[in-house]
């Protein structure tokens, strides 16, 4: 028995990220349901993502356009390079709506476990850029994981030929975060970085 | 500033049930970072539910094709029509395997808070069934809730004059169910309802 359309598209639903059979069904019943009206935008826009997004040859996001919005911005400041593990912290850090350098999305994380070594990153487009601008700093904006950490201590490592800055975001008590609920290495951590009052 | 192929594609997940902003980026992220592997089976199952989908003129379930599968399968008991209040319905009964009669979706339940009246459900296809063919028991299995109940009394009093069985779905303890955490309506209806053992 052949596969029915509907049947088609909750497999097709089921693969998204965290979307289970339930979800998947629910989806496709609500498309279905006013089909003329929902379907299309659904279908276009991804019609429009396959035809026209990439990777920015520069830092290694996903636009439209090539190079992206961020790195063809001449507002911005291409002397501060963000390092970040992936395309999501460039969106996360750009609707924080602070930070007016550049990214450079290494595509992961070193992890001897999964057989990720430093080959696998966008490192060496990363020397290349700090080689071919003035790059006055470089913030390393991973992870607070093991693997975060020990990549951006490899990468201060390999930067330190160069004479810019590297810095890494703070840590300490999140925003509206209560003391009481907080662990022990955030407390611990907020308390070493104290800072006058 | 034109809208991004990745924003147009967050915004139209976005709109599917139970997905919000985080949800849709991530989705969006997962697509177009693998795009030509991951994009066009979707992009192809709404193609096809778009085309293919149709309401059943019989019991108006979703399908292919009209007749739908199950109206126009001889091996089914045409002559026991379960009414339901929506296609999810018939998908979760189809599930559980074990009614092999018909269905016939209502599409919704009497609602006069929402000025839902007896011509927004489909009842008169249903009276029309059954005059046409020689049908011995009609389920009315409606949700367990205000809505429902007054909806599946409706249709009992509308179909008083026909010779068929009326039933509706039995009350009783889940399967896997404990006693202690069951609320009070579902454990009187269980003890009214006791059966020899």
């Amino acid at each position: 028995m052949p596969v029915s359309a509907i049947d088609q598209l909750i497999t097709a639903l089921g693969k998204l990220p965290s979307v289970g059979g339930r979800s998947a069904r629910r989806m496709a019943l609500h498309l279905v349901k006013q089909k003329q009206l929902r379907i299309p935008p659904l279908h276009q826009a991804l019609a429009r993502a396959l035809e026209e997004v990439k990777t920015c040859s520069i830092c290694g996001a996903l636009d439209d356009t090539d190079p992206c919005r961020i790195c063809s911005d001449d507002r911005r400041n291409h002397k501060i390079i963000c390092v970040v593990e992936d395309v999501a912290d460039v969106w996360a850090i750009e609707r924080a709506q602070s930070f007016h350098g550049v990214y450079h999305v290494l595509g992961g994380t070193l992890s001897a476990l999964d057989g990720r070594g430093p080959e696998s990153l966008r490192l060496d487009s990363l020397t290349e850029r700090l080689s071919a601008q003035q790059v006055t700093e470089v913030i390393l904006a991973l992870s607070a994981t093991v693997a975060g950490q020990t990549t951006a201590h490899y990468i201060a490592e390999r930067l330190a030929s160069y004479s810019m800055h590297i810095t890494r975001l703070a840590h300490g008590i999140p925003m509206g975060g209560e003391l009481d609920y907080l662990d022990d290495g955030t407390l611990n951590a907020a308390l070493q970085s104290r800072l006058p009052f």
